[in-house]
């Protein structure tokens, strides 16, 4: 029986990115004997069109009997001003959440051709590879009681809660061993334990779990301090791991580091093997519909998803190399090309990379 | 009756920076007609040390009587095993709370000498200049309930509390927009308000406050993108303010962009004026006691404290001219010092300050 890949276009240049993915699977089902069914569904604002809600129902569903998720991007201007709950990024959060994809893997990779793109100095990121580990369905992010009350006093105050219990700290910390095991073997937790106590209980039960870990060096460091060392020196990194929301700030600068965010894909995985697959980037509705777009991210998010939830990694080690081939090439986007140099459209980009399969 | 400064040297290299900023008030005083008294008493792991408590009574109440405070640093190795509430952060923590500094001013400025100790490009961080205005005694750093605590299922779990209330947030913003109109006149607000209430709530309060500064032009940015902005074009910045977590995280990020953290002070003010001005950079135990600390951070942390919270701003100006004066002479302490080139002491720089008076 074919697995089912699920795509999730999505808004903004969802759609286009995703469409060049969809080349690349097509061509390694008729030519490297890749045996996948693909269906697709909405998400986001485009959920919202279609079915009134971000997440709808029919999707969730879709979702939860695939294999794997290839999503685009969420999110634009004409859906601002909707309520909360109904606005595109409730439809990210929501399969997050329901999908229990608690490992969400977030690599900062420098491509060696695209050194010039990052604005740090070359000898600073040259050879940057990092992988960080971000915990997705808990922390503040999920955390209950929330809301904006009143108080006695007649003001108002907004609340959230930061919460993290020690099964939800130990898988995820698992998760970031194993991956460490497959790399460097240099763990680095990062937290804020000398202000938070769930901190603190996240570094006892990181430290627990690297018991059973004797080969990985595992190293503590507080945000604020991981923060300016990312900046100062971010090759002293291998794997990092982290909570939601720490991990929302860090990963992204990490992957800017790299100057080339359109080129980096992530992982979110759940306790089954299944996952969700995306670009780190956003739905850029600036440059919607314009055919400007880098469909790389997207590209080589499907080659995690074979590697990760298809057991295929020769046909992802494949997609990578046609994406280094294309490098090589000197084809760049828009967003990744010199000043004045030219550039290629998404689509010749996305031809590019399936020639060069 | 002449004003007071509170000195708490502190730890690790507190005391040493700290010493070199007495010369420099010293200096004022006998030459330029500053009419200051100082008291010291000690914090952190020297309160413990002293007293028992990071936080020795004596200590907060001088500092409730001085009209400013100058800090060192606070921390060391041989306090890590103190159980929490007797560490050093918390004589810190106690300190701003005690004294209700809940405004926290923190620059990051490249001086143009020193433009080539940036990991980023010249001309990413040429001129840069930003204020971080940072919530300093509220948020999740305070917020109740909070804690760790054994659920029905026997495991355990951490949890903490992020809350602001509407005066919380408005008087931060206050000091915000009032300090981006002596500026220039823009100011972002960073927050999560796609995923927290409490950034919902602070984005309307900050929107509020903003009506009544029509000449300030105001954005917004949630915290994951400010952290990417900062390292792809930290130059768009002219003045940012956000939450105490947010404020730690990205402060230390910019600051790290000029290279110079060495060189970076900070001023934490309260309602009625009072301030306590400190380097952002931290204790340093690694090179404590051995008199290569950079003490300028320090020796500007005292023309901030002229400036807000003694009205000497002429005063003010002539350290900032001093410092301008012997790094254009080319003087620097090792952390500034190119590899290989020669460096210079604690003293020798804070004599050289003197002498530019
Ligand atoms: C869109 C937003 C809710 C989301 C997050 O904060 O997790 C995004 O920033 C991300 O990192 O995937
Ligand atoms: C030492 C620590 C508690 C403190 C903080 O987090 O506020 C420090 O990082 C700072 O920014 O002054």
């Amino acid at each position: 029986m074919s697995r089912k890949i699920l795509l999730l276009p999505g808004d903004g240049i969802g759609p286009e990115i995703v469409a060049e993915a969809v080349k690349v699977i097509e061509a390694l089902k008729a030519r490297h004997g890749l045996d996948v069914e693909t269906d697709e569904a909405p998400i986001g604002g485009a959920g919202y069109d279609a079915a009134g809600h971000p997440l709808p129902e029919a999707t969730l569903a879709k979702a939860r009997e695939a294999d794997a998720v290839l999503l685009g991007a969420v999110g634009g201007p004409q859906y601002d001003k909707l309520p909360r709950e109904l606005r595109p990024e409730r439809g990210l959060l929501g399969i997050r959440k329901s999908m229990g994809l608690f490992a969400n893997l977030r690599p900062a990779l420098l491509y060696p051709e695209l050194a010039e793109a990052s604005t740090l100095k070359r000898e600073v990121v040259e050879g940057l590879d990092i992988m960080i580990v971000r915990e997705l369905t808990g922390g503040i992010y999920f955390g209950e009681p929330r809301g904006i009350r009143e108080r006695e006093d007649g003001q108002r105050e907004g609340f959230n809660t930061l919460v993290y219990s020690e099964s939800e700290i130990e898988r995820i910390a698992r998760v970031a061993f194993d991956t460490a095991m497959k790399r460097g073997k240099r763990l680095c937790s990062v937290d804020k334990a000398n202000v938070l106590e769930v901190s603190e209980l996240w570094r006892e039960v990181v430290e627990r779990v690297g018991r059973d870990y004797p080969e990985v060096e595992l190293s503590h460091m507080y945000v604020d301090n991981a923060a300016m060392q990312l900046v100062r020196a971010p090759k002293q990194f291998d794997v990092m791991v982290t909570t939601n929301m720490f991990g929302d700030i860090l990963s992204d600068a990490a992957s800017m580091l790299t100057g080339s965010i359109g080129m980096l894909p992530s992982a979110s995985l759940n306790a089954d093997g299944q996952g969700m697959y995306e670009p780190i980037h956003g739905s850029a509705p600036d440059i919607a519909g314009r055919g400007v777009a880098n469909p790389l991210a997207t590209i080589l998010s499907v080659s995690m998803l074979l590697r990760h939830s298809l057991g295929e990694a020769a046909l992802a080690d494949r997609v990578d190399a046609a994406v280094g081939q294309v490098l090589r090439q000197g084809l760049r986007t828009a967003d990744l090309a010199a000043a004045g140099a030219p550039a290629v459209s998404t689509r010749e980009m996305g031809d590019a990379v399936v020639a060069a399969l």
